[in-house]
């Protein structure tokens, strides 16, 4: 006991074990597996992290970035894991997580990182191995794709999602969320469903208006040389997310597409009211429209 | 000649006077003006700089912040200076102008900083004095506004539109330039009605969009807690803008109404297509729709 004191907490491996022994498989070597792997090494959180992927010169980058110590395919890294973190195009999430948890034993934890959690919650939902797996989203991302989009520091002070929490094993979900909090991370429990309504509203819908918007502007600034000369601050914030990845985010799109075209349709009733106020030159009612947008200041700093 | 060689070009006020000589006023004591007199201050281009403003309480602010070093009525402001710097709401501009270039003699220059050009331009197209003003449009704003919003290096490394340069005096125009290349910006020249439908394409679309958004999202997401909590970057980085200003937006968008409605029409018609691929659960649509968005990678960093 005297000794357990003694022992420095933040030196203690997650997996309860000594740090050395900790050996972590990213599937999906980009963005969030690859800031997720640049995060473990620097809390200390792995002995050794294997990557896995379908495209090779990703691995080799990854490699290369030191982001990995090796690359092996799936069933030979989830073999050796102590942990297997899955962030790759939700549609393939289903189909690759099937295949993990078939190998894995009941000593090792599964977790993913999807932006969607619905269908693969329901798809695991009768697994024997359901425990092993904790459903999680990070909230934080960027524009940018593959590896050498890996950043560090990358998810402090963001919120993380996880889902359908007791159907994880407890000390499992512990070291999951031990992990995401020594990142920086507050955690926020939800079900599946729940999560991908929320998400749809503060996260999809910000990507499809980004995306509609360059095709916008694109379509109706024939002038190129104008975009780049006078864009300012405002158009590249608005703009910035149709620069994301269309291999991550149609599938995002596809599987949370009742709540995205819920959404979807109330942003088109909404830019119709815009329009009806300068059609009809209104200006109170158009000075209405945006003091009520202005309530969002309440909400975000 | 020997003397003036040897005289520090960057100590030489651009009114060709002595620096100390200089009396700026700015009429509005907002974002853009008070940015522009912290940086005619920074610059040393100021002897003095008067404030101009309907609202007592920004004219205290911007004593107390430095920005202005004397707060007067217009008349008595315009009467004794060098330089009168117009940002305020489109519409009003269009007032105050009246008022300014009837004070005015062909000695003193005045410049605007407004969002529209096109309208202003018109109103002053026949004025006797119309030669000793500039019409520009500095592409920087945040979605603050007021005094306290005001920021230092402002303008640095954006484009400044200067509209119907040959309607102004050389010499006005030529002040007017290096004020703005020494604040760090470059010079685009436009006809009025060009600019603006430019600026509906690259901002003004923008400020809607985001405003819409916003409402979107506060009609949806009933639990303001879960926005605030869940949030990521991208959502921050689109919705931004509705925090903008009514007061300043709504008479923009009145009088660019023709380019707005033109290019909110494409907008929704964007969003729709977007809409219909989901609708028909058309992965391919869908994926095309987001790599032509992906092109705006092409035009901006």
């Amino acid at each position: 006991m005297k000794e357990n004191q003694n022992l420095d907490s933040s030196k203690v491996s997650p997996f309860g074990g000594d740090l050395e022994e900790a050996i972590i498989t990213i599937v999906g070597v980009g963005l969030i597996s690859g800031s997720f792997a640049l995060a473990m090494k620097e809390k200390g959180f792995a002995k050794k992290i294997i990557g896995v992927s379908k495209t090779e010169a990703s691995l080799q980058k990854a490699l290369q970035l030191g982001i990995i110590d090796e690359a092996l395919s799936l069933e030979d890294a989830v073999r050796q894991s102590d942990f297997i973190y899955v962030a790759i195009p939700v549609d393939v999430t289903i189909t690759v997580m099937e295949q993990i948890m078939a190998l894995v034993n009941d000593k090792q934890i599964v977790a993913d990182a999807g932006s969607t959690k619905y269908r693969l919650c329901q798809s695991l939902k009768d697994h024997p191995m359901r425990r092993r797996f904790v459903a999680t989203h990070p909230m934080w991302g960027t524009e940018y794709s593959g590896p050498e989009a890996a950043v560090r520091d990358a998810f402090q002070d963001r919120a993380c999602v996880i889902c359908e929490k007791e159907k994880s094993d407890f000390a499992a979900l512990n070291i999951v969320e031990e992990i995401y909090k020594a990142f920086g991370m507050h955690i926020i429990y939800m079900d599946a469903e729940s999560h991908d309504t929320h998400a749809a509203y503060v996260s999809h819908i910000s990507h499809i208006t980004s995306f509609a918007l360059a095709n916008t502007v694109l379509e109706k600034e024939r002038e190129e040389d104008a975009i780049f000369e006078l864009a300012g601050g405002g158009f590249e914030s608005t703009v910035r997310l149709a620069k994301s990845n269309p291999a991550m985010w149609a599938p995002i799109f596809m599987q949370n597409r009742e709540n995205v075209l819920d959404v979807l349709n109330e942003h088109i009733s909404q830019l119709r009211k815009f329009k009806s106020s300068l059609e009809k030159e209104n200006l109170e009612y158009l000075t209405e429209l945006m003091e009520n947008a202005n309530k969002i200041k309440r909400i975000l700093k």
